[in-house]
């Protein structure tokens, strides 16, 4: 009895999250391929067995192998990629990302794809600190969310199967929403949080305050350690949505400065109430 | 051989750090009074031998027993408490506060006091996110700092008194600062940082959100879950300090917000390298 398919997958980009998709399929006894800028990468993941062949190369010969093709690289090598490459993939061929934008890149990927091809976007909401192939751990996925984005442009089937490989994956919830819903989400849960982080811990020269930090500034400062490559792609890609989430952030703060400002205590008691009702959602969980 | 003192410490209001403090010091051996308003957190504190007397009444004979009276009342009523009772205190007393605010603490009590009594203050930068005595627990000392605020009316043996004090409670760190430089830094590290949490969570109704939540959302809003009345009370004692750390942050946000409307990369970068490096000066410790 089989109890999973032949189904091949390409792994283009072998970052952490590459690194860690490719690590948890090959785990399943999937076969995995994958195709990388540094040859050093393929024969860290050759030896640490992520994967069982892997190329810097990129040819017809190799890509038509593979039945679904993943892409870990950052959004704008993404599209390039694909414009100079999908000539090469198999018929049929499902493929899917892991960019943590989804409308800049979903219509643009569907509109220039192949009429025989499916591109399905995704989002899995994990990652760590450190970068690269090398820090590949497929227990990222455990505690994490995986968002798919489907389109009108989908089949069914389409939708299903990346479905399914975010479940083979280990994420704790695989969740569907469409692309615009998404960019709203992540602009407030992911950005705006990372903007804040950044702007608190640029206020002032800290390296005196070390000594006196307790939880909540190390708590709000954590994610100010930041890929400021990536991240600068990925803002300026949701840029508008970002703009009216960090608009909204100064709207509420400039409120409860004004209300300090005058002494206002009722009004302040009522943003803390307001504040702590809203916090107790996330407790639940 | 002695290894502790006859020292009697009577702590007034017994809440979750006054009944910590009282916790600490019972179990080190020294003999520990209470003065609260409820009858039932005395009953509770005598039953669980956090203490080994208490009372709900003021009275002359019961405080002038004391060689040490530490204050866990909010601000205001500590001021108020004073005025009406400090004539009860036995000559050469030593006092000390656990208030988070210390300026408008510190001068104000030592205008006020008696000549022969003697206040020195200090901040036990510890909690949790529950109050009373019911839930003191010494343990919460364990990895937080203590800072004491001395001033010039302070003698050397009160200073080092207050600072002892800290040691015997377990803190991890036991600093000295002005009033004025601990309320810029409290402002900065504990208030700041507060007031960003209630903002964030109060940017929108998000109970739709929590499927979505990953960590930077909840490590960016755990302190939003805040009580209400001692914070208001705590913000409007450092008005001025935290309107101005507030106007830093708003400035640094905005320079952020400006970078990504105008699409500037290298500025965008260039903030997000600055983080990078101070957030690692964190990591160290």
């Amino acid at each position: 009895m089989k109890i999973i398919s032949d189904v091949k997958f390409l792994i283009v980009g072998l970052g952490l999250i590459g690194g860690s998709y490719a690590e948890a399929l090959t785990d399943l006894g999937y076969e995995v391929g994958a195709i990388t800028r540094s040859q050093k990468t393929i024969d860290y993941a050759l030896k640490k067995g992520l994967i069982k062949s892997g190329t810097t190369e990129v040819s017809r010969e190799y890509v038509e192998k593979f039945d679904v093709i993943i892409f870990g690289l950052y959004p704008k090598v993404l599209l390039s990629w694909l414009e100079n490459y999908q000539d090469y993939f198999k018929s049929g061929a499902l493929i899917t990302d892991v960019t943590g934008v989804k409308g800049p890149i979903v219509y643009k990927v569907q509109d220039m794809l192949r009429e025989d091809l499916e591109f399905v976007g995704a989002h899995p909401m994990a990652g760590k600190e450190v970068y690269g192939a090398e820090n590949a751990d497929k227990s990222i996925f455990r505690n994490a969310n995986y968002i798919v984005t489907p389109t009108e442009k989908n089949t069914k089937e389409g939708k299903e199967a990346i479905c399914q490989l975010g479940r083979l994956l280990g994420f704790k919830t695989v969740a569907e929403l469409s692309p615009e819903k998404h960019d709203e989400m992540i602009g407030f849960l992911s950005q705006l949080t990372h903007c804040i982080a950044v702007s608190l811990m640029t206020c002032k020269e800290s390296e005196d305050l070390v000594n006196y930090t307790g939880d909540s500034f190390r708590d709000l400062t954590r994610i100010a350690k930041i890929n400021e490559d990536m991240w600068t792609e990925l803002f300026l890609l949701n840029k508008e949505e970002l703009l009216s989430q960090m608009d909204l952030f100064i709207g509420k703060f400039t409120e409860l400065k004004d209300a300090i400002a005058d002494s206002d205590t009722e009004k302040m008691k009522e943003i803390m109430r307001l504040s702590t009702k809203r916090r107790s959602y996330f407790d639940k969980k």
